[in-house]
């Protein structure tokens, strides 16, 4: 499409950032994050459009969906304007929301994870489209504000209600944190998947000093978790680390050390490779347990919940596109991983190639988080490498 | 000694067992139990004492020594008239302080542990005295309010009183139900130790998505918990059933289902055989734990408390006469046995040879206690047969 107003006023990707630290989004709370994002990208063309979304005992929440050009092909990035809470507020240094700067680092709750990430993207937008008299395809910013809360009303919803419109997209980067030290580390190509399970062992309650008439909850349950307390529950794949396995509590508030207790309960979590899907996951654990509790049966109850599948988006010419401009701006070649936790990742890769690149996350969720200021400028020039990169492929091929 | 009223009215076991519910001492309370049985005591011709005593953070407790006699041999029965909680007050078909007779049943709490018990041994006495010009030793009630609870201010220290005085005894019989379901079935000679464990694995806390960055403490205490999961550690001795463990409680507490707590608590309690002391298994538990930690090392703290090494009356004399006197009130003989939890005999045992033989246990500390009239009427005569040949055997020997 042909541009409207081709020259507006540079946009900085730090002033931007600070202005949206500003706003304390504390998830699932907004007040005025997405605002701010959105007047900074009306203002050099894209049309904006908010997205409230709701669920049965979830607050509402809203997201923003921002698009400038009308062809294909679409380079979307994903991210997030909601953070997770201050924690101590009495050990920041400073003030988590007043997004100060001191000796060249922007101190503040969501700096690196991920207000400067979308500032920077916002300014590199505004670069790439400063150079060209009409744009050679469409940029989109899907932007949830609910990414570190439930994720039931974010990107899942907008990813929906953009299938329903027949908007599509072409690739994606999220720009979550993925650098564990230096700009220029990593780069995520797939996520492993999430499980949690919750499982009740049943037992018959009776006095310790008669063994033979109680039946007793807890053995069994130490049994049955043997299997799973090696932590590790294969060797990895070719671009995944072992599926990790962690019991993260055993619950049983039996006050009384001379009663065998009726039932105890504990909960585990497994981070698995593309070796598993949640469902052969479930069989194997039901199958472990079943061993464990031997020949003399007793009942359990298992409950597991997915946040998401493992997923991977196969080293390729997206991936090769991502690591040659970070390497053009670092001069460092980012490592292809899959380490991590979980991000909206996992709901994009259904429509599109999908990666992630974004700040160091060494102080993310910590306290006073915090980001060089240098970064989110180079960041800034990435993302627009990287926007080069995309629409160049693309009208090579067409 | 002579007695100075050698006809005394008869005492009724029954009447004395009700009246002695009718008191609700639920442990560590009296509500009047040792004033009724020590004006039934007086009233045959003992001298009654009460002792009380009280420890640094526990309740008062008042406990009853009574004698008639001056001369060895002595012979002593020992008990409790503390109770333990009605429970679901509810549940009960009758009110449990009321001690009412229906079709031959004496229920209420305390009915078989163990009012009943010490309403059948005053009668024994009574029976025994009133046959009598003199008595050929002394007899001695060790009567406590203190058995059900934590055991401090009770026969230990009534014990001690006694050794202070160079009051001394040559054989105890404890009043304890010792039947499983039939009058005359066992008589206890000895019980298991009793030891609790309290174990804290300590770890380092992570988000559960990075594995080698945290230590988790569950998968250590499910280590070392294996080898105690399996109940009983030995086979048992010539008269002692197996040792046997039961982990009772673990709790974490953590509510974060992606977080890898800091630490992880375990209680258990053994009851341990002849083939063990509590310092042998406590050197026991630190070799397994410290297996069971593999090399990995990690830290743990294990703090281990005993209530009662383990203790037997070697078959002899006592038992023979135990046993010849219940299978001739019964026509059953005894089996010698060493199972349950624990009772005051284990205090006992330091000063004499203590054997236990009561009523039939099936509804202690149950909703609905209760006991057979017939039984408290012929627990007396077993008792009364009891004090005969304990007194015939030693003036045969003198
Ligand atoms: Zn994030
Ligand atoms: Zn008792």
């Amino acid at each position: 499409m042909a541009l409207q107003d081709p020259t507006p006023g540079a946009l900085d990707p730090v002033a931007l950032a600070q202005a949206l630290i500003r706003c304390p989004s504390v998830t699932p709370a907004d007040e005025g994050a997405l605002d701010v994002l959105g007047r900074a990208l009306e203002g050099i063309g894209f049309t904006c459009q908010r997205l409230r979304f709701e669920a049965e005992g979830t607050p509402p929440v809203d997201n923003l969906y921002a698009r400038i050009g009308t062809e294909g092909p679409v380079f979307c990035y994903a991210g997030h304007t909601d953070v997770v809470p201050v924690g101590d507020a009495a050990a920041w240094s400073i003030d988590p929301f007043a997004a100060e700067i001191h000796d060249g680092v922007l101190y503040g709750r969501g700096a690196v994870d991920m207000k400067s990430s979308i500032a920077s993207f916002a300014a590199a937008a505004q670069a790439f489209i400063a150079k060209r008299d009409s744009l050679p395809g469409s940029i989109v910013l899907l932007i949830t504000g609910d990414e570190e809360g439930p994720a039931i009303n974010g990107t899942k919803k907008v990813l929906d209600w953009m299938a329903a419109r027949g908007e599509t997209i072409d690739a994606c980067v999220v720009g979550e944190p993925t650098n564990p030290t230096k700009l220029g580390e990593m780069v995520k190509i797939g996520r492993r998947g999430s499980l949690t399970g919750r499982l009740t062992v049943y037992g018959a309650q009776g006095h310790v000093a008669y063994p033979h008439l109680a039946d007793n909850p807890i053995h069994r349950l130490v049994r049955m978790l043997a299997p799973l307390s090696k932590t590790y529950i294969d060797e990895g794949s070719d671009y995944f680390q072992p599926s990790s396995v962690q019991v993260t509590t055993i619950d049983v508030g039996n006050l009384a050390n001379n009663v065998v207790p009726a039932q105890a309960k504990a909960v585990f979590n497994i981070r698995f490779n593309d070796l598993w899907t949640s469902a052969k996951l479930e069989a194997w654990l039901r199958q472990a347990f079943d061993e464990g509790l031997g020949t003399d049966g007793g009942r359990y109850e298992l409950a597991c919940s997915t946040s998401g599948e493992s997923f991977l988006t196969e080293p390729g010419w997206f991936s090769d596109l991502l690591q040659d401009a970070v390497e053009k701006v670092t001069g460092r070649r980012p490592e292809l991983s899959t380490t991590g936790g979980t991000s909206d990742a996992r709901f994009i890769r259904a429509v599109a190639p999908v990666a992630e690149f974004g700040l160091v996350g060494q102080t993310m969720h910590k306290v006073d988080e915090r980001v060089a200021v240098e970064d989110i400028r180079k960041l800034a020039e990435i993302y627009e490498t990287v926007l080069t990169a995309f629409f160049a492929r693309n009208s090579a091929r067409t």
